[in-house]
């Protein structure tokens, strides 16, 4: 069975990679914080003879061979990177889950029929390179290598030569040939199962999202010099915008989600008037049409505002996906898991967006959720217990016995 | 009299120096572009045969000699830093004025009883080192050298490492003496001139000002997976008090004026709820009773929407200046100079801060406008026609020649 304390030490052995002092991780893709924690997982992979893989993305593979090694293999794993002042589970638990369900079905004695292989995908959290899931998305068919390498970050470095100068340029040869199911086990990073106590979500789908982002344009006047009434404010409009974006979001009632995340004015200086004022928006909805109408009215209400306020305005999509929904057959295997090992469960659409959404457009994938106590994530107070991290891990080890031995 | 054209030929050879390619000009205090500006000041001095002095603040000064060496001198300048992406006239205009004043005064062989001295003060706009006028504050008791020394930019560089590195940290000998008068021209940077298509402005004050740094912390969390009815953003926060803000100085009518020119959050990524938000905001008003209630109104209306929110808020006031009231001799030595002139004058108030503002503790003061084309300053677009500097100058000239042969 599952060795908590195994994983424990490796997880806190990782989280001092760029650990915070309050108890978070920065961790950014492809910043040499990173690249310590991916030697430290490929020496966690070596310890485990698995056969190591790096691919054009930087997205690192360990493999264990089974019985027909021409059988395509049943593949886990999560992400190593995180936002700037995340937490140590968002993402790690997955990739370090995957680690302990093996270790332990080799000490068990189980020898696969198919390959099994365990993944940390490139710049998950988008948080250093937008979008986000890049690795994934790249080898599933979603973004283009072009388009993946030139991603910059905002001191306009790109994906390629970080990938290059931490030493992860891989080869396209690495990149995996057909899978035959993908699992991944996750923190929720939202409240239900925390405030329901239940110990594993059984992940039905992804909300789809779009991301946006809104430049408006005023006039730069002096700040002592310029009356009230003569100003064309760009920021009292982004004001304005991101105020009544809050309030329509929370009428909506469905589900429905809208953040403005960053914000920058120019010239940005304490006695200018904002000439410009740039800022993001992230939306999300789990139905595909009313994501649709979501980016439909908020681009209208923030338009209307704008040109209320004599502000010029555009809103460019720079990123999006349909909401998707996972494989029926391992979410039931997943079920019938809970039910055999009498772990209550509640079946659930994942808010954020992971990997496994890109997966899923190339094989049966399914999602294990544990709770993140007080909903908290993408900050340093994350928090799961280890308790309700054993019982997922057993769900994801026995689902994996389950599918590499049908 | 005035040579306008050489004068315009030093104005557009100095507005290349940090020039933008929307006409502009950015040439932040103490960067490689102010220290090329500097030097080709420098160089105009030398060529007048004045005898230039550089002070420990990088303050640089030119002596004409009078008669009476010992007597105080009548000094005039302004200074040659802007922000990013300013105009080629704000400053620049004063300390220009002041050699071509000083170049007429040569060719009409007229000698002044006492010294008469051209300065150019360092950091004035504040864009670079907050806050603004540092190097008129630093001679004239407003700040200690140890403060200004300290002030550092966005990178963490400090003032006084700074002005080292580009090699004018000259000597504290070389600050002024007991200085006879003070006169300053510049453009207005507002609208009230332009409006009433008058070319002189006879300025009687300068207009306090507060400027304040406000601090809102909610919490951090995913922004797909956390429902809206759970989230404590400081930005939606931050936007209803910008909003509130801009509402309660429209509803002011007695000419206060209130800008937000920059903010941030933390993690400032598109996918968080905004944890942090800093924004500043500057507050200014002639009145020194208005001003102080001024900043008790906005404390309150931030403190109240923030608690709201539930937002946690903290609001510090990092610099600030009684409004001031220049020489009455002076502002009817002006007023002279310009019904002898047969122009047409209008007294005022400056609502930006000026050099000016800390000289008037120290010596009889006055400031002479010019028009701002659309009251447009602090932006690419500003501009002043060739006729209003003409105008403009020859009021600062005729009233020199007053001040140095009274
Ligand atoms: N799970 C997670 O934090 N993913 C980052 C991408 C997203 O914002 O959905
Ligand atoms: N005149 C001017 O732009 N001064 C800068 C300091 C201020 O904002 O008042």
């Amino acid at each position: 069975t599952i060795n908590i304390e195994r994983l424990k030490s490796r997880m806190l052995k990782m989280a001092q990679i760029g650990g915070t002092d309050r108890g978070g991780v920065s961790r950014l893709a492809l910043s040499d914080q990173e690249k310590e924690a991916r030697a430290l997982f490929i020496q966690w992979l070596n310890e485990l003879n698995m056969e190591v893989r790096v691919d054009d993305f930087g997205n690192i593979y360990g493999r264990l061979e089974g019985k027909d090694p021409n059988a395509s293999p049943v593949m886990t794993g999560s992400h190593l990177d995180t936002v700037p002042k995340g937490g140590k589970f968002d993402g790690t638990l997955g990739v370090l889950a995957a680690l302990e369900a093996i270790e332990t079905m080799k000490e068990s004695g189980i020898e696969p029929a198919c390959p099994v292989e365990i993944v940390s995908f490139t710049n998950e959290e988008g948080a250093r390179f937008a979008p986000q899931m890049l690795g994934s998305g790249a080898i599933t068919g979603k973004f283009s290598k072009e388009y993946v390498y030139q991603r910059t970050d905002q001191k306009g470095l790109t994906f390629q030569s970080e990938l290059e100068r931490i030493g992860y340029l891989g080869e396209e040869r690495n990149r995996p040939g057909k899978i035959a199911s993908f699992i991944e086990l996750h923190i929720e990073q939202g409240p239900i199962l925390d405030s329901e106590k239940i110990a594993i979500g059984v992940v039905e789908g992804i909300a789809g999202f779009s991301w946006m982002e809104i430049k408006l344009a005023g006039q730069s006047d002096h700040s002592g010099s310029t009356p009230m009434n003569m100003r064309r404010d760009s920021l009292v409009a982004a004001s304005s915008i991101i105020h009544e974006i809050y309030n329509w979001a929370m009428s909506k009632k469905d589900g429905t989600v809208a953040t403005v995340g960053t914000i920058r004015t120019v010239p940005g200086i304490i006695n200018a008037i904002p000439g410009e004022t740039m800022f993001s928006l992230d939306i999300r909805n789990s139905d595909p049409v009313q994501l649709k109408e979501c980016v439909k009215e908020v681009t209208r209400l923030i338009n209307h505002i704008a040109r209320e306020k004599q502000i010029e305005c555009t809103v460019d999509e720079i990123a999006s996906n349909q909401p998707i929904h996972f494989s029926p057959f391992l979410i039931e295997t997943l079920e019938n898991v809970c039910k055999e090992s009498q772990l209550p469960y509640k079946k659930m659409i994942s808010g954020a967006g992971h990997d496994s959404m890109y997966l899923n457009q190339v094989t049966d994938t399914v999602m294990i959720f544990v709770p993140s106590t007080d909903g908290k994530s993408h900050c340093e107070e994350e928090h799961t217990s280890w308790e309700d991290i054993e019982k997922g891990i057993s769900v994801l080890y026995k689902t994996l016995c389950k599918l590499v031995n049908p």
